[in-house]
């Protein structure tokens, strides 16, 4: 039996989710006890806390429109059978990263998951001037075993075929990356918000910038036409919730086949946000101290994530890509070493594109970050913002020449003490 | 009704095909006058030519398992839904390029096509010496619309990525490639063959040339990975059909969405093989001409897509890639000439990489092909071989160095006199 979609609410929500066992296992069967918030602060769904006499759950319904928008922007109810699954194939992939799944309802576009506490989302955390200890290793990890896991590298060809052609069908998530993040902040598209007027000079030399346009629509060729391994699709600062000694991946709607890339540029863009962002939260005192811990975090990124990749490469390489056969099993390791060394040469190139663009459209485009936002003095939010377009720009570009994360490192400290500009 | 797959055979095909209006009104009604020939000589098919009162067809079906091998190497009858899907969309892409198609049988996996008459082979016209007239032109305009059209340059994003998941099923045909073209060359797989013990030297080196390994499965990882357009899958000239005045292209069955490039590549490489294989054919003549007409043939075709893939981007770039609104909109015409130089230098550069590996699986893999087959003297046949296979070695490896095809062909001239060896 099919029953009509139904946005849930705090009274509605004990009587449908009700009889839900693995819900009643978790938080206690007494439904009259369960105290419900709604929580969603995203841009896209409603999410509840629900607390039981025995623990507390999630609840996280997808709307059939932009939340943030309004029903003038529709947006399917699948989306959450793409997050379903692909939080699956990540707990399967990097075991305990993601949230546990306790119930899954496709109609109704539901997930009940496991309510991290007290955890907060890392974007946050950042803002607040936090050192967490532990995210660079777990988030190198996390995209190392995500993405080769997901690849012809390791995965049974047919299945992978079949992964593709399932996440191909969120098609209207991937819209909204190719419009937001590659095309619209490169011209006047309507949706398009920037701190004004103290940016308008260097958004109209960006959106002048050949060199700049060609990059960013020749990475979103790359984006719609790479299905290499299922990405998470939305992997930034706000997708990670962290404490000092556990950090999880949640939220991975926009899933979908694309480039190893773009998840670890993204990722990586938002840490430098963070870095830029950081002189406009120094009103309880100096963060030099947080911008070189964010600098270090994004060396440690990258390097776990070559690290394990590599790992991976050498001891779970049974997809059809690379073989043993060719390789190792002739005697040729050297072989099989100089193919890691060129496909992390490519994951390089591209990721520092990926990371360029993100960090143009968050400034230049409709979904901002609260990094630069809660930046309250506009002048001091644009002086931020100038550097991390200057630094996005000069990664889009010049992707190909770039030769270390420390040498970006670099320039992000020059930009920020303004020795170049 | 589902009914069970059958073989069709002379005396079954008028009682089960006597109803298909569409057959009956091409070629008669009177189904007993009918002549049937079975005429498949291709390696997976069943092939009939119905001849009746007014006309005749082609009715071609699947078998559950490749014709070439045997039951012991099942293959699924999808790839006829798969062929039938390809050629619909060909027609679109490139009308009158692909036989008409009067009906298609799903469950029985039976396409009933328009007869080619006089047309013959390509690759037969080719060994025979024949100078066609209008391949390049036929087939360098197929290549360029067929790609052109079938991707996000041109697409609606949504269709793109449903006939990308349509295709995605093709697994067992991708599988067929993705070992017989780019692994088993490489090493020693049990259903490799080659002309021996001729060629023994250069098959040792070849599988010890740590380079060219490496190449071929990164070429491997871009065939599996970049899902840009949808491919005809096996463009080699025995799935051309000529006259002096007109080009067919037919079976498209290892049809899904790939890079642009390997239906490029396939297709030179088949010229350049052709034109190696020329001095196994002389017994009736001296081929020089023959020769030189075979490296025109590959500058045409490749100037042909070029000039008509630019022509498309300018006229027909309506998908979500290198967007108007971002160059020509902006008055800046030149962004999007500097984008188009870049994709085509892209498509260049992996074309000859998959043009080198095609050229080492006909030789050294499963599949043979005519040209080199029909040369009895297996001592001039190892000589003609072993220059295709230098070909193939020196573009598979530096395709990222090579100017132009002139200097192949140029090269080619070389190998083929001896110059160089």
């Amino acid at each position: 039996m099919t029953t009509a979609f139904e946005a849930l609410n705090a009274e509605t929500l004990p009587v449908r989710l009700g009889r839900t066992t693995a819900l009643l296992e978790r938080i206690g069967a007494d439904t009259s006890a369960w105290k419900i918030r709604e929580v969603g602060d995203g841009n896209l769904n409603l999410v509840f806390i629900v607390e039981g006499t025995r623990g507390s759950v999630v609840v996280k319904q997808a709307l059939p429109y932009v939340r943030l928008v309004g029903e003038s922007w529709p947006l399917p109810l699948k989306r959450s059978y793409f997050e379903y699954n692909a939080l699956v194939r990540q707990e399967e992939r990097d075991p305990g990263m993601v949230p546990e799944i306790l119930h899954f309802d496709r109609e109704q576009a539901i997930i009940v998951m496991e309510f991290l506490s007290p955890h907060i989302i890392l974007r946050k955390a950042l803002i607040e001037g936090q050192q967490l200890p532990r995210i660079a290793q777990d988030l190198g990890l996390f995209v190392a075993r995500t993405l080769f896991r997901g690849s012809d590298l390791s995965m049974e060809a047919r299945k992978r075929k079949e992964d593709l052609a399932l996440f191909s069908d969120n098609v209207e998530l991937c819209d909204i990356t190719e419009n937001l993040v590659f095309s619209d902040p490169y011209f006047e598209a309507k949706l398009n918000r920037h701190t004004t007027p103290q940016l308008d000079g260097i958004v109209e030399e960006l959106r002048a910038d050949r060199d700049l346009k060609v990059e960013a629509q020749r990475l979103k060729h790359l984006f719609t036409a790479k299905a290499e391994t299922l990405l998470h699709g939305d992997l930034h600062t706000g997708s990670v919730m962290v404490t000092p000694g556990e950090t999880r991946v949640i939220d991975p709607e926009f899933a979908f086949y694309g480039p190893m890339a773009f998840d670890v540029g993204m990722l990586l863009a938002n840490f430098w946000m963070s870095y830029f962002s950081q002189a406009g939260h120094e009103t309880d005192g100096d963060r030099a101290g947080m911008r070189d811990y964010l600098l270090d975090v994004v060396i440690d990124i990258w390097d776990v994530f070559r690290d394990e990749f590599s790992r991976l490469w050498h001891t779970e390489r049974t997809g059809i890509l690379y073989q043993r056969a060719l390789f190792e099993d002739r005697g040729d390791a050297l072989g099989s070493a100089q193919a890691l060394d060129e496909v992390l040469q490519s994951i390089w190139t591209d990721m520092l594109g990926f990371a360029g663009v993100e960090m143009h459209r968050r400034i230049l485009g409709l979904a901002h970050n609260a990094d630069f936002e809660t930046i309250e003095d506009a002048d001091l939010r644009a002086r931020c913002e100038t550097k991390a377009l200057k630094l996005g720009r000069h990664l889009a570009v010049n992707r190909r020449k770039i030769h270390s994360i420390a040498d970006i490192n670099a320039l992000a400290e020059r930009l920020e003490k303004e020795i170049v500009a």
